[in-house]
């Protein structure tokens, strides 16, 4: 298995608000190459800084895929770097600055100094084509490594790696026994990660070579399991996610890149059915996560959002009454609303979301992060259900998105398809 | 000016799907006490692997700070790793022992071999307290460098870094001389990179000691200038902030932590004034950066997300004649939706927003990304305006949402205060 590491260049990089995501694909794509990231490296735009971390990561892995730096600012080191660590100058490569030039003679311009020393390649390099921005980037081989340099824009790194960079990684592998790195993801909600692990921690432990690993987020806890190997690696791995699947049931709600929102689209596609919601505490984010999905308008007719008791009314036909007796944060709310949203709108399902987000707004009956999740359609009647949330308000308005989306993907099996 | 090193510490950090955010928060404590962040290193819970990082970091940083490994599983190796690459061995410190068995009888339980396990500290390193969870970390120093170690668990790294670790890194800086690092972040919206970088460019350049960065994401390009050293640096970094300022006038809509959410909701509750919000392509994506807001239901009356032409009729009251003459990606029809929802709701402003978010539903008049906002007010009057974004679907979403919420911000001032 050959070790990879990630070198991130960028003193943006190093500032308080900003992380490299790039290294977040790059290791899906060298996992499906069979390199496994071993490190990851995060430096300035400081020459001595990059030249060292070079250096370092060249001593430690077979791969160095580095991103950034190859601007056209005098902040933009990494071919220098590059060129400097490993001896091999920098050349203008001719068919790169033919290729800028007929780019900005299209536009009237000619490329300035600046442009121009984007075109600059360590001797010896392979030049990888930049299909999305101007400045190319370049593979070398440097002792016993293979040094990849991409640009830091995400796109073009991502365009450049996938067109371009995988040709020169890929090869040497051929020559290795066939071993790959492979992972499944199981996402749940509902089941906390101590509990998950009781229960899943010996089915994965007891096949061969699998790793198990729990990622916990707002939206639930994800099981992974990895492996690195062969034939009998990737088929211990599809038996223990079968086993994983059997333990847990419905507490699975997607698996890999699939989001909840592609779920429960595809759910309300295959019924046919269209959606209505009615949101109080998440104040939209339903509606985001929901559309978020392309072509969700086939399914989603409306979604309002409704903060005051006035709106409730007004929007939603929720009895004045139930609102005075019962309050706004209430089963009974959740119910009429998920209710009131599906008769205006004549839509199959109505869901609807009633809770207290905070830092304010809580009392001792009805605590920040208290919310009720409704749900109406025919066949499966009005149901309403309870929840209590911790955390921030972000993380209390994700978590009630989530549970609403849980419970119409858990409800809707119970709705009749009255479509023809 | 005093150097650091994050190492974060964890398998888990170098899979596909998440990334290391205790180093954000860490980076910003350490440049408030004048050390300079100069690498983020990640590696898998690998010992060798670990040690061999201790030692590159401890080579170059006068401060490592590792988060994670400090957990009771045997995938947690953070201590054995630092016990010997330093030469320190393990021992059990009494103090935590005794609070983890005092916690733990309260529940009528005594502490297993594997959480005995994190009583053990290298010897001679301080104990940091963990106020959150229960495994402590550590302060030590070797060779010419300070070893701090934090749980990984983002609460706990937090809780202990601010209450108990800043106070051994910030006494040796007191011998030193005042220094520190300061940054000033100026949030801009429609200005683009290059334009951005020429009209502020001279200006920060200017000023001795300012280093300027400009961090472009949908959300708009933000322009962040920093210093480090004493007075006369920050003087410097306050005098190219204003002059920025004055350069950009309004394409500033925020400063550090602010959000645009959080300047509109400013802007609406001096005003006393409400806000309806009609949504199409964005989906619910405005109401919940508004209801990101605490308080935010003091302004913001009603969102309503009308995807379909009945919803919009029958919602909003927009014209039929309107929709078929014109279309409902039209500035006819953002104004329509903007003035039917303050008039039904009674707000003092109407937003709307209707636009095509891909990736399909584009045509050759009217291409994905398109997108029309409209505004609705006494005083200010109907008002609609065009955009056209690129990019992915939520990248449109994420820009046409923050569009709108500009929009609002220059607008509001023409509209009268008509409340007592």
């Amino acid at each position: 298995m050959r070790r990879a590491e990630i070198l991130a260049i960028g003193s943006e990089l190093l500032l308080g608000g900003r992380l490299d995501t790039n290294s977040l694909f790059l290791t899906d794509e060298l996992a499906a190459l069979g390199i496994e990231v071993r490190w990851k490296t995060i430096v300035g735009d400081d020459e001595a800084d990059i030249m060292d971390a070079i250096r370092v990561a060249g001593r430690r892995a077979g791969l160095v895929v580095m991103t950034g730096g190859l601007g056209p600012t005098g902040d933009d080191l990494t071919r220098e770097a590059v060129a400097r660590v490993t001896g091999r100058p920098l050349r203008r490569h001719a068919d790169t600055v033919k290729g800028m030039m007929q780019r900005l003679a299209a536009r009237g311009r000619t490329p300035t100094a600046a442009q121009m020393k984007q075109a600059l390649i360590p001797t010896g390099a392979a030049v990888l084509d930049n299909p999305v921005g101007s400045a190319p980037g370049f593979c070398l081989s440097w002792k016993t490594c293979q040094l990849i340099a991409l640009p830091g824009v995400p796109a073009e790194a991502k365009a450049m790696f996938t067109k371009e960079a995988t040709r020169f990684v890929a090869e040497p592998l051929q020559t290795r026994a066939q071993a790959r790195i492979e992972r499944r993801l199981l996402h749940t909600f509902g089941i906390v990660e101590a509990d998950l692990d009781a229960r899943v921690g010996p089915l994965a432990q007891s096949r061969r070579g699998v790793r198990l690993g729990l990622l916990a987020s707002p939206l639930g806890v994800t099981v992974s399991l990895t492996v690195c190997g062969g034939s009998s690696e990737m088929a211990a791995l599809e038996q223990a996610a079968r086993a994983v699947r059997e333990e847990l049931g419905g507490l699975v709600y997607a698996e890999g890149t699939e989001t909840m929102e592609d779920v429960v689209g595809r759910a309300l596609t295959t019924r046919r059915m269209t959606l209505a919601v009615a949101e109080s505490c998440t104040g939209g984010l339903i509606g985001h996560r929901l559309t978020q999905v392309p072509g969700s308008s086939n399914y989603l007719d409306r979604v309002l959002v409704c903060y005051s008791n006035a709106a409730k009314m007004e929007l939603l036909d929720v009895p004045k009454m139930i609102l005075a007796r019962h309050g706004a944060v209430s089963p009974e709310v959740a119910a009429a609303m998920a209710k009131g949203v599906r008769e205006r709108s004549r839509a199959d399902v109505g869901l609807s979301v009633t809770g207290i987000a905070g830092p304010g707004g809580g009392t001792a009956q009805k605590p920040v992060g208290l919310v009720y999740v409704g749900f109406d359609a025919r066949g499966a009647g009005l149901l309403a259900k309870e929840f209590r949330f911790h955390g921030p308000r972000d993380t209390i308005k994700l978590r009630a998105s989530q549970a609403a989306l849980n419970l119409l993907r858990q409800w809707l099996p119970l709705a009749q398809i009255h479509k023809t």
